[in-house]
């Protein structure tokens, strides 16, 4: 379980179509790792420390997007260093790093600022990864720029434990209103399979209502909707997945 | 100022493709309203309690998407009572609406579940929309299906004092580290200005860096772009809008 705390003003004023957040999403769902919340906020100290704090209530791992840049607004590893109570130190390993990019040349003191992570700091190495992934206390700080984000991901993926869910789809000629009493009932009796109810609002849809029945198990999804079935409108479903 | 939560594990699960949090970034920056924070959250009503909690210690309008319909998944209601502390009551003006829709035939139990909402919602109307718009406290609660989302959300907008902002863009040959110090040095001069600083990872593109600069006022923007043109590294604007 995660979540993503997407971090940056050019989201929320919509100067570039955010892509990372439903990148998250897609990636997860594909390696049965399960999200809690996806967060998009201003690049401000403040915001950030609160929503990070709030995210660690729930979860584990914290996946940070953007803000980890050289320029002013790149406030993402103080906050970091902020919500986890915890010094900004430069790490030796990101200097050295650096350093060896510039080679020969002067190193500006403004790009030693990408050097510098919460005290405690890991770095993640990886074979695909050119830069390495900066992990503190379960928080992963991955650049926004969608190509590097992309990549350093993935490392961070291949750390999660994940599984697929089995998930089953009934399709309804019935409203809302003339399921809820059996959903409601076969969610009380199953609460630990996710049952999900979505009408159309698509004349042309062949159907007024997708059921969603998601388990780790496949004999759970597979009760859940046998109970289903039993319990819905006669002649509702209309087909199933 | 306002913040959206978009709520639904259909969203998290990536089973749907969720639209409604983009659309709330366009319009809003098309009517010059500032988003502070877009938060997406499961079907649960601590983690919706929490999420109204924080993003209402920062702004004091909310638009929520999702979980209004009379189904066992569909917790919005109850959960920003809760976060208002207020009681659940079914709304007379919404019964009367359901009791219409349905005409002759008995109204299900679950369907009057719409009927309800926190103590002390009011009901925007508008002739464009056929269902009100369902607000309390400065939380609109909005349904997640994004057609009727899309419609609804004009009513609450048009609510909204908004102004479009000023944008200016530079185009920079150089990379982030060569113009941090002078970004630093008008950031700090001009506080209310925002000024973003977006690196390419395109080698195609003719630009290193794009900085935008955004203020209410034209002239305000002008004359940051003017202390820029002075402070950053001669010869390296490629182009500006």
């Amino acid at each position: 379980m995660l979540s993503a705390l997407i971090i940056g003003n050019e989201v929320l004023t919509a100067k570039v179509a955010e892509a990372n957040g439903a990148h998250v999403l897609k990636r997860c769902r594909e390696r049965g790792v399960e999200v809690q919340s996806v967060h998009f906020v201003r690049d401000d100290v403040d915001s950030i420390v609160e929503a990070i704090q709030l995210a660690r209530r729930r979860v584990k791992f914290l996946i940070t997007s953007g803000g980890v840049g050289p320029t002013h607004d790149d406030v993402t590893v103080r906050a970091v260093a902020l919500a986890l109570n915890r010094e900004v130190v430069r790490l030796p390993e990101m200097e050295a790093r650096i350093r060896s990019y510039y080679g020969d040349r002067p190193v500006p003191a403004e790009a030693m600022r990408m050097a510098e992570g919460p005290a405690g700091s890991t770095l993640l190495a990886s074979e695909d990864v050119r830069f390495p992934v900066l992990e503190c206390n379960g928080i992963f700080m991955l650049p926004g720029v969608p190509q590097l984000f992309r990549v350093q991901f993935e490392a961070v993926l291949e750390r999660m434990p994940g599984r697929p869910l089995s998930l089953r789809q009934l399709y309804l000629s019935v409203g809302e209103a003339d399921i809820a009493a059996a959903l409601d009932a076969v969610a009380l009796a199953k609460p630990n399979v996710q049952i999900g109810s979505y009408p159309t609002w698509d004349d042309a849809a062949d159907h007024k209502v997708k059921l969603t029945i998601e388990h780790l198990s496949t004999e759970e999804t597979a009760s859940v909707v046998a109970e289903l079935k039993q319990r819905l409108p006669a002649g509702s479903i209309v087909r199933e997945d």
